[in-house]
């Protein structure tokens, strides 16, 4: 069996090991365009900021250590340039000879990801404007930096990866503008939350403007200053844009592959495109989210990896499935982690919830215990059925652990005051005794009466 | 209403503020024999290491704090002597002032606690013996080794409270020898965990002795010796008893307050005992275990404070029940967090259950990461039925995290199977894309094919 897989990053590389592993006798091979294949993107900021000083740590394998350690051939700078479900055809190109060739295929797996979304504003062609997207593209990033010794940065975009760049950024001491054309930044918290962090990024210097957006960018050759739309000007010496990403479906979309209403594609459980013999993983897929059980777009390393996880099992027909997502994400924004899952009171609301929420802030463990930290925690609650809908937490330590209890809680349809019921483990360097989102259920289960 | 509470530590401060906010009006005393009420006893190793410098910081509420704060009475320093539920009255003795009164109630609550076992053994009412039970008793041992500055110390039991002393006693740099009569350390534990605790304390220096107790303390007035059952003599200047600990339900059984199997204060899920109008919580009443239905006795401060509340309701006719315990519980041993939740592989074999076990190293989150290190889980997986049974964790980090995630999994009876398809919270300085807990879940999961 010919099995080709066309993206080798955290959904390809995962989707052909596993394939690998179940059909030791497959032709596996995988396509990327890029020089590397299974970085880790989440991983970036912290290499630009030389947390993570070497290049090669993240870079999960190369290709040559892929192929000896998992068995599927790999393929680097070769782009497929389009796919011909009819003869079970790719036209694959060969970028450093420039060369291209047609390729049949018994399985195919579709693992384009994301790419950075670039407005088309006046002046985005100059240098100086990037975006992070690979380890390329993080390479040059910080070759500049180390270069130009720049004072000054603006980063177009207040979402996970500008602001993670925001706080890489702190680390060469630059002055920081983060502009960000929503009224708050995260938009995926609730603005309650987002001030937290907007609060805590002000203290450290960073300079925040909402409501406004990048209109134009002006230099000669490079970058130099950034005009926004309530015609502000901001000096620079560089530009990130970090305003989004969007799904790399220009292959599924030609090939006349299903794509969903969020705009990627659409897949079943086996994660099976519309077209039979098709798979598709990763970011350029959308989800079933477990609460509303409609489709979303939500891109992120955990799910590419289970993703792919399951179609190697698809492609070698052992049963799997992929049930869907709960949204549930964490970053690291300087001193703070900042956490959700489920839905958010705005997302509940906009779905059609009753709702009701509880904020509190609570100890991460002992009072008296050292390193001690208040949390800030929000929860979701349906105010029908008492269901724990989302949660949020902000906090600069014991947020992952409690984001967690809370994801497997709405996994399994917890009701708010049954989290008092749960037997969490307690001692003081690690917690209290009633756990603070066991006080937040009850408050906001309260709240229903 | 007369409420009185017999005990101010962790289920009686719970249970009285508890019920004073529901009851507004009813007259509530606590009797508590100790000086201090209201301390985390499980703080008490850090507050004897100095790590937790002040007295004043292991206590939550002084008598007086607690009475202007939450309400009701709280009488330190008296003894409840008798129990007579035909005329709802107890004797109760001014310990200062040596005298006793008759007092009535309409409800009692009893929440007297566990005490340590004390072995009687020949030399053990010999100087610089100690136990570990109160603040009081914690500042008679801070006191003699402040005043006395020893150089050796025997402890006598390898359990939760022998070890966190072990790492306490540590840091005034003594010579430590811990004496065990099982053939393991921290026997709530399957044997391969113990011993990756047993080498930890090894490396720093303890010395461990298995398969033996003590039979025998010499000495003229102090102890100097600790004679084992196998004949060894371990020279010491003190000596630590932490052999375990017993419920406190002398008051209860003369009572006739009907007693459970494990020989704690059997109550049902309003906490109410076997006579009407009187309440139980805490570390002197046993448990339902979640996961087999029996009934168990293992005191801790979570569930004390838990018990608090729903004993509380109860007396103010609050609906609220508290349904069991899995078992779940943590402790820090020097730079180790251990914890455990649901049935060792040991105890699901004795209650009967056909079992597969996965054990594995999983990273705490993304290698590439400043302050990677490897943790150790264990994973008790029921072969008929694939539903988790039991975790074991082991780590210098991100062990408290994954050990609640697996409560939450085990109070929502989930399969191991089934951790891959939870939604949690990925980015690189938390986690891992696929985490050790989802890894260890499908090992164990194949086993069983």
């Amino acid at each position: 069996m010919k099995i080709i897989v066309i993206g080798g990053v955290a959904a390809g590389t995962s989707t052909a090991a596993k394939a690998q592993r179940e059909l030791p006798k497959a032709e596996i091979t995988i396509f990327e365009q890029d020089s590397d294949i299974s970085y880790s993107g989440c991983g970036l900021p912290y290499y630009i900021s030389d947390l993570i000083e070497k290049r090669e740590d993240v870079i999960v394998y190369t290709p040559e250590r892929f192929e000896a350690r998992k068995g599927p051939r790999v393929e680097a700078q070769h782009t497929v340039k389009k796919i011909i479900p009819d003869k079970k055809q790719v036209i694959v190109k060969n970028v450093l000879q420039n060369t291209e060739k047609k390729i049949t295929y018994d399985k195919l797996v579709i693992a384009t990801g994301a790419k950075p979304i670039v407005p088309r504003l006046a002046g985005v062609d100059l240098d100086n404007i990037f975006t992070l997207r690979n380890v390329n593209s993080a390479d040059r990033i910080k070759e500049f930096i180390t270069a130009n010794k720049p004072q000054k940065a603006v980063i177009i975009g207040g979402g996970y990866i500008g602001l993670e760049m925001a706080e890489s950024l702190l680390e060469y001491e630059l002055d920081i503008t983060v502009v960000e054309m929503a009224d708050q930044l995260l938009t995926n918290f609730d603005r309650d939350m987002a001030e937290i962090i907007e609060e805590n990024l002000t203290s450290k210097g960073i300079k925040i403007i909402t409501n406004d957006g990048a209109s134009e960018f002006k230099g000669e050759q490079k970058v130099n200053t950034v005009v926004t739309q309530s015609g502000q000007e901001i000096e620079t010496d560089f530009v990130l844009l970090a305003i989004g990403v969007e799904p790399n479906v220009k292959l599924a979309k030609d090939a006349n592959i299903e794509l969903g209403s969020t705009g990627a594609i659409k897949v079943n459980k086996q994660m099976e495109t519309s077209i039979s013999d098709i798979y598709a993983a990763g970011d350029c897929v959308e989800n079933n989210h477990l609460i509303t059980n409609n489709p979303v777009w939500i891109p992120l390393g955990s799910t590419a990896n289970k993703q792919g996880r399951v179609a190697g099992n698809s492609l070698a027909e052992v049963e799997d499935s992929f049930d869907g997502i709960l949204g549930t994400a964490i970053t690291k924004i300087c001193n703070l982690a900042v956490a959700r899952t489920g839905l958010t009171a705005r997302e509940a609301k906009k779905e059609g919830y009753q709702i009701v929420t509880s904020t509190i802030k609570a100890g991460n463990h002992a009072g008296y215990y050292p390193g001690y930290k208040k949390i800030n925690i929000k929860l979701i609650v349906d105010e029908i059925t008492g269901k724990i809908l989302g949660a949020q937490i902000i906090g600069e330590t014991g947020v992952d652990k409690r984001i967690d209890v809370l994801a497997t809680a709405i996994y399994n349809e917890m009701k708010a005051d049954e989290l008092i019921d749960l037997d969490l483990a307690y001692a003081p360097p690690f917690s209290v005794p009633k756990d603070g989102i066991m006080i937040a259920g009850l408050i906001a289960n309260k709240k229903r009466e």
